[in-house]
């Protein structure tokens, strides 16, 4: 599976499950000469090289960032809210000629950080959005086939140079990743609607459930079509914090937008609507057959 | 798989996945001497045969009624809605020593109906229903292995007959499902909980975003997640009309503590109230992995 390195280095800042994921599919296909990683946590740093995900590791950017030049890439894999943080950091130390991305659900926001913090979008950052992730979480999830077939989103700007985006497009090829780009409001807005929403919705409802005081058999009960519903709703607290709140707008326009239909639905349920009933539900299996068909279900 | 017969002949009226799958369960298993299917239209009355999922096919009941008696078990696999139509039918010609039941998902309704229309609620009716269910639905979906190890609720009450009850027990048991007793009430409040409530939900979100401008972009790019959350939105429309209805006051009490933890999720978002989010999604987190213990995910 090894090839020639077409990335020099490749730092990955942050060693979850989407960070480790990517160091570990580039570091076991030879992807760059050098995979090195940045977790906070000795025990992350420990299991990161036990796992076989980083060539070194180090608990700060600082004794790293002097080192990197040309042809070197920096992955920052935090939550969303914390990749202002880390761009600080970068922004101070790293030469203009390393290629930075990110890889945050929420691409609005980053850009904006970005251009706060350099006072100008800097032309060696490409903002990202692999379109994985599951509700495992943490560098014990790491699995290096976790691109392979999924998409990858890029919001390149006008400002963003050409060469930093073709180095960051080979990148995400290189570990089996399907590329697309779009504007970052399209991103956000299309983010929102797909699986923003769907998380905040799954959360809303388990919390629900486990409110109620019939929760025990409520839970004994659940059938798969609950399952598959709730499942989500295992991903981690703190990423869907992040995105709720960087990602607001969007968010709340698709919210607004569902809880007018669930109004409507309820006043259908309520009133003994049969006609709008056999409407809506018709119309969704269709949109939904339709949607398995684009996707070969 | 053959044993003894335990029941001489299984009538299934409506031969949809739920009912087509038990008779050809019970005849591939023998359970049955002689299993009998009732299904309106003469193409599912045609495959009912091809498939070997009965012995005999009618379009009506009416040549039948006279025809069973004691030890002959009635199952009524209809939409919610239109079991009291066959109630009636049933009612003017069965023998009250036929075992009747039916898979009904809402069991206050159908016990209604079998009240009104008996007068009093007969010894040899059992409700019952099958937690099990897809969203492919009619006889071309049908299972023979579709309740093995799946849950099936009865909802005897004070009147039902002892012996009727049993023979319920073992036609499900000899299929591989597993058996479990609630009231009514019970049934009725935990499944608008964990099935109806999350299938309104699925079918409001699939509709919302469908009819939103972006919605190629939004089906393309949707993601793992999302393909589960919204399988559901695949199931009969009928069925879910059937069942809104027949299960409003349960079904309202649940969508309306959802909506409003839905409007609090939106204020926080709305306010940035950072610690009600992780709260809130740390809480649900902590259920659905307690949940998933549970269920031996």
């Amino acid at each position: 599976m090894s090839q020639t390195p077409i990335i020099n280095r490749l730092l990955v800042i942050g060693l979850g499950l989407i960070g480790g994921s990517l160091a570990k599919a580039a570091r076991d296909r030879g992807v760059c000469a050098e995979v090195i990683g940045v977790a906070r946590g000795k025990e992350t740093c420990r299991l990161a090289l036990e796992l076989g995900v980083v060539d070194r590791v180090f608990e700060s950017l600082d004794p790293l960032a002097s080192e990197l030049a040309d042809d070197d890439v920096v992955v920052i894999a935090v939550p969303t809210l914390a990749v202002a943080g880390v761009l600080e950091q970068v922004a101070k130390s790293l030469s203009p000629a390393v290629t930075i991305t990110d890889v945050a659900s929420v691409k609005g926001s980053v850009v904006s950080d970005a251009r706060r913090i350099y006072g100008a979008l800097p032309p060696q950052f490409v903002p990202g959005h692999p379109i994985a992730g599951a509700e495992k979480s943490g560098i014990t999830a790491v699995n290096p086939r976790l691109y392979e077939g999924y998409k990858v989103v890029l919001t390149p700007l006008q400002e963003t140079g050409a060469n930093h985006l073709n180095r960051i497009r080979q990148l995400w090829s290189a570990v089996g990743a399907e590329l697309h780009e779009m504007s970052v409001a399209e991103h956000d807005e299309v983010l929102a609607a797909t699986s923003h929403l769907p998380h905040m919705l799954a959360y809303s409802l388990v919390d629900t459930l486990a409110g109620m005081r019939e929760n025990r058999e409520i839970f004994r009960y659940a059938a798969g079509g609950f399952r598959d519903f709730t499942r989500i709703a295992g991903s981690d607290p703190l990423m869907w914090h992040d995105i709720a709140l960087a990602n607001r707008e969007a968010l709340m326009a698709v919210l607004n937008e569902l809880t007018e239909h669930i109004d409507s639905l309820r006043r259908a349920i309520a009133d003994g609507d049969s006609d709008y009933l056999m409407e809506t539900f018709s119309r969704a299996k269709e949109a939904r057959d339709h949607f398995a068909d684009m996707v070969g279900e």
